[in-house]
């Protein structure tokens, strides 16, 4: 990550919130990079590492403060805006995810100009704004899709592109979230994109490639959901992949934050993925049902599994309990 | 619309462009607004105004240039700089849709500044950015939806809004694009929200109204359009329609400008809107398919209206050639 233009390692700040999702996926693919964690509350994830305040993990050797944790809606909660101050003066850049623009809070600008600390705001896409053109690009490509945010997009993706290319399958992961970007390195935030933007940013996200190549793409939102369907959309139509996993959480019934909104069959979930998918690539189709079993005992997980597998053809399987080796023939085609 | 910031009437540049949306909308429906154009080439399109160059414009009363064009993807285009500051220092504030942001070009926010000229730069949304809720709001909504771009989906919600305001049903026309907002003097540019948060704009867009208000929200893009879909989800859930109206052009087989991207057939479009849809109000339905039939002989215009009536068991008409009377009742559910 030292070669991303962020200096680490990073002092992880998750604030008082429980579900940090972008300090526990980068101290789970990038422990290294990760050397204390702040947090301010008791009931804050605990990621087990050391804690400390700036200063002491400035000691310890930090060099960047990581906002870890995203509020919904990806706002800055005014009362985090003293501990970015004290990160900043202690000698910490900071590293955001935030939608909200911490150049644009004229403390935080004034205190990182004095101190010659560094704002790397990695939500903002830089590039170039403009429309898909639909082009059919060379090369394959793996999105994943799901029934609900926090289902296991980011994790299945990273672990898909780990396996295959422990197969020597040359592999891509692209990032499209704050946390795969920090993991990856590089990415665009997609949910960042004006949604005139999205479908052409996903194009420009997985360019050409060798027609043996594999771009694995970490899937946003899901397209049944009330908020976020539109980040959904264009990344899977600019995406046009020719191949689709579906993750999912056997317990959950309705859309997580929204209640009243319900998970949807996933059959039906599927056909609508592939009716809107072929839009950009009319051959399609689904490759595996990734499940995040988290919260099921072992054989009722393995159950599950095995009936899901017979229920939809395909291989179905929780890629953090029992690893996806039977999956990739399928995703790759050789089955 | 002099009351809602701009100065008026307007001076409508269209520069080269043969196809201007915004300056035939803005005229169309606010000819009054408008005392005269500037074309840059003898093929753009003609409004049949006067022609004037800013200083000629100035003296027949021109108030403000409004960029009448749009090229794709909302640019500026270079050549058109001379003319925006030859406008300003003629004296005329600037009225733009563009994506791009004019204040961001050195000299013409140079320009502004020394002749005390405003930029009203209409796509930029400068309310909140908030996600979805989800929650059911009071009142009654119709969205127009489309198999594609410029099939008359601004056109038809103008011509509902009116005819509902004509039968005495308390009834209010909701822009989501610039040139909607232009005439009705209020909206919210849907396009150029952040993809996050065009659900909760949409939301914002038509709040809580009395149980019998109407209000009709203009469409945008198309759900299987290869770079808008994104836009179009994200109004599709945040505008939670209790009625739908498709706007389709009968004798186009592709997306416009993207060859090879066929329009798929109405039913299955059809039924594709309706279960995304349905995610914010389950009880959403099609009361109608506007026909854009400017391209054939009145006979075959009327033969096909009546043939889509049978088939789809609903009304079918063309709101500009026809009206649309005998779809009123349907749309408010009093059939």
């Amino acid at each position: 990550l030292d070669g991303k233009g962020f200096r680490t390692p990073f002092l992880v700040f998750v604030g008082e919130v429980r579900t940090a999702k972008t300090a526990s996926g980068v101290f789970d693919w990038a422990p290294d990079e990760c050397c204390a964690q702040w947090r301010l509350s008791p009931q804050a994830l605990d990621l087990g590492l050391p804690e400390a305040r700036p200063a002491e993990a400035v000691k310890r050797g930090a060099r960047s403060l990581l906002i870890g944790a995203a509020p919904l809606g990806g706002g800055l909660p005014a009362s985090w805006i003293p501990a970015l101050l004290e990160a900043i003066e202690a000698g910490l850049d900071i590293v955001s995810g935030l939608h909200a623009r911490l150049s644009e809070i004229s403390e935080i600008a004034v205190a990182a100009r004095r101190h010659g600390r560094a704002l790397h705001e990695i939500r903002r896409d830089e590039g170039e704004t403009k429309i898909a053109s639909g082009r059919r690009r060379t090369g394959r490509r793996l999105l994943t899709v799901g029934t609900d945010c926090g289902v296991g997009k980011k994790y299945t993706s990273l672990a898909i592109s780990h396996a295959l290319r422990a197969r020597g399958i040359s592999t891509t992961f692209r990032a499209t979230g704050q946390t795969g970007m920090l993991i990856a390195g590089s990415g665009i935030a997609i949910d960042a994109v004006v949604s005139d933007f999205v479908a052409g940013a996903a194009e420009r996200l997985s360019p050409d490639a060798p027609e043996d190549h594999w771009d694995v793409i970490e899937g946003q939102g899901a397209i049944l959901h009330p908020a976020y369907a539109a980040v959904t959309l264009g990344l899977l139509h600019g995406s046009q992949p020719d191949v689709l996993v579906m993750c999912h959480d056997p317990t959950r019934t309705e859309i997580a934050s929204f209640p009243g909104f319900p998970i949807r069959p996933l059959p039906e979930t599927m056909e609508l993925y592939l009716a809107l998918a072929r839009v950009t690539n009319p051959d399609v189709r689904f490759a595996a049902v990734s499940l995040n079993t988290s919260k099921l005992e072992e054989p009722d997980a393995r159950r599950i599994a095995a009936d899901m597998t017979a229920a939809h053809g395909l291989p179905c399987f929780d890629p953090l309990r029992f690893g996806l080796a039977e999956a990739l023939p399928v995703i790759i085609g050789r089955r």
